[in-house]
């Protein structure tokens, strides 16, 4: 039985209310041995005992199998009805950091059966994500942050601060695996993390993450509105595959950038940006007869090409 | 003839856009004898003949007359048709800034006739806007930043760096006013500006002004969308001044909301927060007979309420 401690208590908290909104038989965590996922594990055990506890040894430094070994112990003796160890090769494919990234994720995708994962991204993590978004700049989007459920994975955890999770650690005496080499691989988030957001909370005096993680929550559901308006736009504007020019020009330009968004996207384009939608746009709302937009997704042959024939709106290959 | 730099041809592309999008027979100038306010007359003289400065001396420093005539007379040798100078006296009601702000706005309503007035504010100030508005976190509509027309205000400059119009002033000889008291009395405004922004830029590796600046103007494109949409369901929901509970219910969070803060607004409510919006969303999706919620903008003997009554929200006062 674990001490009732606040921190402990808000986790709890958390957990249950997650597993409230998303009620399965059993649920995986990803485990890494950190504070978060550490926490997590101890607030899932006293809410439901069908927790199974999967940690990914990514055998990139020395003594890594013996870590994992330790976090799998751990989750065991806290109360995890099953703990295993799985270990990955991981490549090289986009740097390391991102592979080591596909390669957990691919894991845990693997090892989960049917269970969902649960994660312990943390409210500071959420802000960082949404500070890593703004500088996008490509909209709303792309500051909606991470959603607390994105099937298989889930964050019961993004309500509650940092603190509180190694608030959690300490009272319950577990130690936190920190990793000696390097805690946080991801250089940007560090510094979001060590510098960005408490010079943002010392200048504007208040909390800026939950700030941050708040707007990032009504953006989503602002958003889940007006991709289902761009949908029924799209059902009703698209003809033989492609878009009829007059049936979607009079439409609000947020909802028309939507509509033609995920016209591409079905049509297999790639890496779209705000500049090819504005572009494509233009097509319409701005036509001078200008030539087709290419948008990535093509291949090395052939060009994905956006054009304007007859008052329709097409997507081609376009040879080169 | 001014010279054609790089800079200012920059600045008076932005101007007849501007001029273009919003037609009128004359503008009005906001003119502070600053860079951003001095390059945006420059330009503006360049594109219409049409320009009238109007130069607020707030006369809260010993020679602010003369930095006002200063400006007014470089207006009207830029080739401004008139350059007026209005002396206010500032009162002291929410500090010194925020009484300085009113009493220039005022003054500027004033002489403005039936011109609207342009004002120098660049992307920068945009992107701190932005900034701003998201450690308040109540959503997309703190980070909407500024319009390029909010009648009668007019920001042809929203697109353009601030080093564009320092450029330009270099460019054309002019000697901005650089106040030496203080060139900017809202400090969090300074700090946004000299700390936070060069730090999220060197953090993000990119040009976090232009993203942020993008990003509002994305979100109140979303905003307007969501805002009619919201209209429309409260000009069906809306029953003798009462919301019907059933037939607003089933509507996305996102839409409630927004229809409970028109409906409010409408009935005399201020200082909404997103609280306030979520307890009285509370009244009609996690109904358990709670009490009602009080919202700002009652009186010191009643306050506003908000009720739940035989399947209707009402919005009364509560004495107390």
């Amino acid at each position: 039985m674990l001490p009732e401690t606040p921190a402990l208590l808000l986790l709890r908290q958390a957990v249950r209310r997650w597993l409230d909104a998303h009620p399965y038989d059993d649920v995986a965590i990803a485990l890494s041995g950190g504070a978060d996922s550490l926490a997590l594990t101890a607030a899932a055990v006293a809410e439901t005992d069908r927790v199974r506890a999967i940690v990914v040894d990514h055998q990139l430094q020395h003594g890594s199998g013996e870590v994992a070994r330790t976090a799998a112990t751990r989750a065991r003796e806290l109360g995890c009805a099953t703990a295993e160890v799985v270990a990955v090769t991981v490549g090289t494919v986009g740097g390391i950091e991102a592979a080591a990234r596909t390669a957990r994720y691919d894991a845990l995708e693997t090892a989960r059966g049917s269970a969902p994962v649960l994660l312990g991204h943390t409210l500071d993590d959420q802000a960082e994500t949404v500070l890593l978004g703004l500088a996008r700049g490509s909209g709303g989007r792309s500051i909606w942050g991470m959603r607390a459920f994105d099937p298989p994975w889930g964050r019961p955890l993004l309500d509650v601060r940092r603190a509180t999770t190694r608030q959690a650690c300490v009272d319950l005496g577990l130690e936190p695996y920190e990793d000696p080499h390097n805690s946080e691989p991801d250089f940007t988030r560090v510094r979001l993390r060590t510098e960005v957001l408490p010079l943002l909370e010392d200048v504007l005096g208040g909390a800026v993450a939950p700030a941050l993680a708040r707007t990032a929550e009504q953006l989503r559901e602002d958003g889940a509105v007006l991709d289902a308006a761009a949908d029924a736009i799209l059902a009703r504007v698209r003809v033989d595959g492609d878009l009829i020019v007059d049936a979607l020009v009079g439409e609000p330009a947020a909802l028309r950038r939507r509509v033609i968004r995920v016209w591409l996207l079905d049509g297999g384009a790639k890496a779209l940006t705000d500049k090819h939608l504005r572009a494509i746009d233009d097509l319409m709302v701005a036509w001078r007869g200008q030539g087709g937009v290419a948008v990535g997704g093509g291949s090395a042959g052939a060009r994905l090409v956006c054009t304007r024939e007859h008052g329709r709106l097409t997507l081609g290959f376009d040879n080169r």
